[in-house]
C-alpha cells in the first residue's frame, strides 16, 4: 500500500515563495490612501511595515528567495506532511482520495507561522524592536509571538474579546513567549476607548483589533505593525504551502482536481491554491480551487467587490477587495480567525475573474464534519480549518455520486487543541447557528468609502 | 548543515516490538496472586486482559511482531520525529548535541496512543466491546478513548480528581472521541464510594483510580481492563520508541552518551531506553538511561524494592518493583501523570541492577526548563516530560563543564497544549515545590504487604 503520510526532507523545502502577482490575469487595483484616496507608495506604508515586506507586497517577481534564517526556523516543522485521510474515505464510502496539508505540527500550532517568522526577520533586519499586531482566533497572535521570541523582538497583541473569553489557552500560549496581551477594544488606544464608549459589551472584531494593533505601532518609533492575513506579502509567504502539497502530491503520482481551504483574510487559502493556480492560469490545468467561508461571515459570497478599509477606524489603505462593510459586525461564532469583513485582494481578484470560487457553511454543519474527521483521522481539527474539512467531505460524496475518483486535496491549516470548549457546546447540542445580520449588513455596506 | 528533524520513512518502521525480558541479567520477581500469594498465571488475569497480551506480558521471546492493522494505525503519526535542539544548545552554549524524539505529534498528543492502539487491537479480536480504564494527567485516557474509537471499543475513564479540575481539556478530548469520564474516586465503584466516605475531598490518586477501573472491567463480562503503564506488555509497545531513535541517530552518525526520559510508571523510559539497555547489556555500549521522576513522588529513588499492590484497593496482583507504598498519597503536582506510587518492574529491576539511573526534580525547577525549551525551541511540552528536559539541560551544562561534544537523546514524549494552565501558575510566579509527605511516606512503607 503506498504510504499514508507522504513527506519530504529539509533538502527538498522550497528555497523560494512564490508571488501570484507575476500570473494574474488581472491585478487587484492599487490600495489607496486613507487621506488622499491616491494609490500609495513605499512611503505610505514605512509607518507601519520595513522597507523589504513593503517591496514584496508590490513585487511582481514570480520567485522570493526565502532568507537563510528563515528557513533554518521553518525546519523546526516544515516540510509539514500531506496525510491520506484513508479512514475518512472509508467513512463516506466515496471513490476519491481525499489528501490533507497538515500544518498543525507547526509549534504555534497553525499555518501562521509561515509569514510570522518571515515578518519578524525582516523588522530585526530594519532596526524594529517591538511588533503590534491583532489576533482574531489567537492562532496568529500566537504565531507572532514566537517569532518575535526567536528573533528577540517584544510583541503586543490586541485579541478580538470574544476569542480572548472562548479561548484563554490561547492568551497563555502567547504569555509563555512573553507577549503582552490585550482584549479588544482595550483601553489601550484610542480606537479601543471610543469603541468601549459606544458599546462595553463589545464583541470586537478583527477590523476593530487592526485599528488598535496600527495606532499602537504608528505611535512608537521603535514599534511596527504585523498583518497575520489579507496583505500580498502575507499570502506570499504562505506560498510554501501549496509547493510543497504539489511537490507531495507527485510524489504520490497525483494531482488535485480541487484545492480546498477556509477564508479568513484569505492567506491560508492563498498560500496552498496559488501554485495551483498558477498551473491553472499558465499551463491550463483542470483544476477547481475553493475558498471555504462561514456563512456569518460571508465575504466572497455576499459582499461587495470594491473599495474597502481594512479596519474599523480607516487608518489602513483602501483595498481592492470583496467586503461586507468595516462596519460589519460579525456574530460571535467559534471561528474567530474567520470573524473579518474583508479579503486578500488577490483572493478577491482571482475570485471575481473566476480562477477561484467560494462557498459558506454553517457552524453546525462544520462542526459535525469536524467531528467525523476527528473520529476517523484522530486529529481534532481548529473550528476555522474544518469548514475546509466540510467542503471536502461534500466534494467526496459529490465524486461518489459521480463514481469517479477525483483527487481532493484540502488545507488543515491547524489543530483545534486550544479551542475543545467549542466542541464541547457543540457535543452537548448547545451550538447554534447565528442567522446572518441582514440589517447591519446592509447599512455597513451603504456606508462603503466614497472612492 | 546537517538536517533538524531526522525522519524515517514508513516503511522503516519497526515491524517487531523489542522484548527486554530476552535479555535482562536478572528478571524481576514473578507477580503473585494478591489473596494466595503464589505466582499468577495467565487463568488469573483473564478477568483482566485478552490472552494475547498476556503471553506478551509473560513472554521472553526478544522480537514480538506488531500487527499489520496496527502498524496501519501507527502510520497516522509514526515513525515519529527526532528533532536537533539546535537552539536550546546555543543558549546552553553547551558542545553537547542535544536531541529529542517527539511524541506530541501523535493525534493523542503524547506516546501513550503507542499502547492504547495495541491493547484495543488485542481486546477486540478477543471479543471484547467495552474498556475500562484509570488516567493521571488525561494522557492515556485521550489515548485509549482514540484507540476505542478507531476500533469501535466503548471506553470509560477514570481520571484522578487533581487531574480532572486542572485538565477540563483532556476530558474534552476524550468525550470528543465518545469517551465516558469520571473523576475519580467516583462514586461507580465500591472503592471510589469508600474513598469518598473516608474524605469527600480526596484529590484522588493513580493507585485509586486503578482500582476503580480494575473493578468496574472485573464486574462486567463484556468489559476488560486496559492500563496505560507499568506492565510489561505496555513497555514493550512503547519500544517503537526506542527503535526508532536509534535508527535515527544512525542516520546522524551518532550514538547517545545519554538517553533520558521522565519516569511515571515507566513505559515511556523504557520505551526509549530498554533498546539502549540491550545494547548496553548485550554489546557493552556505553551509554548512561537516566529516569526523572518528580521529588514530590520519588519512587526510584526513594521507594522500598519489594513486592507492592499496583493499586490503593489491592485488587491487582503484587508487583516486584520500587514503591513508595500504596497507601503513599502525593502532593498535586501539575504532573498528574508521573503521580503513581509504584514503577514498572523492568524499569525497577535495571535500576536496582545499575542498568539505569533515576533522578528527582522539584516542579519548579521542572517549569523553568520546560519554559527555556519552549522560548529555544517552540514546543511547549507536557510538565511530564520537562522532568526529561531538566535532566537534558543538566548533561548539557556537565558537557559543557567537562568540554565533552557528548550526544543527549531524550524522550519528548508529549505536548503541553492541554496544560497551559499550569505554566500560567508557573509564569504568574505562583508554582510552589511541594515537599514530600514524610510522615505519609513513612506510613506507607510500614504498611507494605507481607509476603
Amino acid at each position: 500500500m503506498s504510504e499514508t503520510k507522504i513527506l519530504l526532507t529539509e533538502k527538498e523545502m522550497p528555497t523560494s515563495w512564490y508571488n501570484i502577482q507575476a500570473d494574474m490575469p488581472n491585478l487587484p487595483k492599487p490600495p489607496l490612501h486613507p487621506a488622499t484616496k491616491q494609490p500609495v507608495g513605499p512611503d505610505d506604508l514605512k509607518p507601519l511595515f520595513p522597507l523589504e515586506l513593503i517591496k514584496q507586497e508590490m513585487s511582481r517577481e514570480r520567485w522570493i528567495e526565502i532568507p537563510e534564517e528563515v528557513q533554518e526556523i521553518y525546519k523546526i516543522w516544515r516540510p509539514s506532511p500531506v496525510i491520506r485521510a484513508r479512514r475518512l474515505e472509508k467513512v463516506l464510502d466515496t471513490p476519491a482520495k481525499i489528501y490533507y496539508k497538515y500544518e498543525g505540527v507547526s509549534p504555534s500550532g497553525s499555518h501562521k507561522l509561515n509569514t510570522s517568522v518571515a515578518q519578524v526577520y525582516y523588522n530585526k533586519k530594519a532596526g524594529i524592536k517591538r511588533l503590534a499586531t491583532e489576533t482574531g482566533a489567537g492562532q496568529w497572535g500566537v504565531a507572532l509571538s514566537q517569532a518575535c521570541n526567536f528573533f528577540g523582538l517584544e510583541c503586543t497583541v490586541y485579541m478580538v474579546k470574544v476569542s480572548y473569553q472562548q479561548k484563554p489557552y490561547r492568551r497563555s500560549m502567547m504569555e509563555i513567549f512573553g507577549a503582552n496581551v490585550f482584549a479588544s477594544p482595550s483601553n489601550q488606544t484610542n480606537s479601543g476607548r471610543k469603541a468601549l464608549e459606544i458599546n462595553p459589551e463589545s464583541l470586537g472584531s478583527l477590523g476593530m483589533a487592526i485599528s488598535e494593533a496600527c495606532e499602537d505601532a504608528v505611535s512608537r518609533d521603535d514599534t511596527n505593525y504585523s498583518l497575520g492575513s489579507v496583505l500580498n506579502h502575507v499570502t506570499m509567504h504562505q506560498s510554501v504551502l501549496g509547493l510543497e502539497a504539489r511537490e507531495q502530491l507527485a510524489k504520490a503520482d497525483t494531482y488535485p482536481d480541487v484545492v480546498i481551504a477556509c477564508c479568513g483574510g484569505g492567506t491560508n487559502f492563498g498560500g496552498i491554491a496559488f501554485p495551483f493556480a498558477h498551473d491553472k492560469i499558465v499551463n491550463g490545468a483542470k483544476v477547481r480551487l475553493i475558498a471555504v467561508e462561514p456563512s456569518a461571515c460571508p465575504t466572497l459570497t455576499r459582499g461587495h467587490f470594491g473599495y474597502d478599509f481594512g479596519d474599523v477606524a480607516g487608518f489602513t489603505p483602501l483595498l481592492w477587495m470583496y467586503t461586507l462593510g468595516k462596519d460589519f459586525m460579525p456574530p460571535g461564532i467559534h471561528s474567530g480567525g474567520l470573524r473579518y469583513h474583508g479579503a486578500s485582494p488577490l483572493v478577491s481578484q482571482l475570485v471575481h475573474d473566476g480562477i477561484a470560487e467560494a462557498r459558506a457553511y454553517g457552524q453546525t454543519a462544520v462542526f459535525n464534519s469536524a467531528t467525523l474527521f476527528a473520529r476517523s483521522e484522530g486529529l481534532v481539527p481548529a473550528p476555522e480549518s474544518s469548514h475546509a474539512i466540510h467542503c471536502a467531505i461534500e466534494e467526496a460524496l459529490a465524486a461518489r455520486e459521480a463514481g469517479e475518483a477525483r483527487t481532493i486535496l484540502f488545507n488543515l491549516s491547524g489543530h483545534g487543541l486550544l479551542d475543545l470548549p467549542s466542541y464541547d457546546t457543540f457535543l452537548a447540542g448547545k451550538l447554534i447557528d447565528f442567522p446572518l445580520p441582514e440589517e447591519n449588513l446592509k447599512d455597513a455596506l451603504e456606508h462603503l468609502p466614497q472612492v
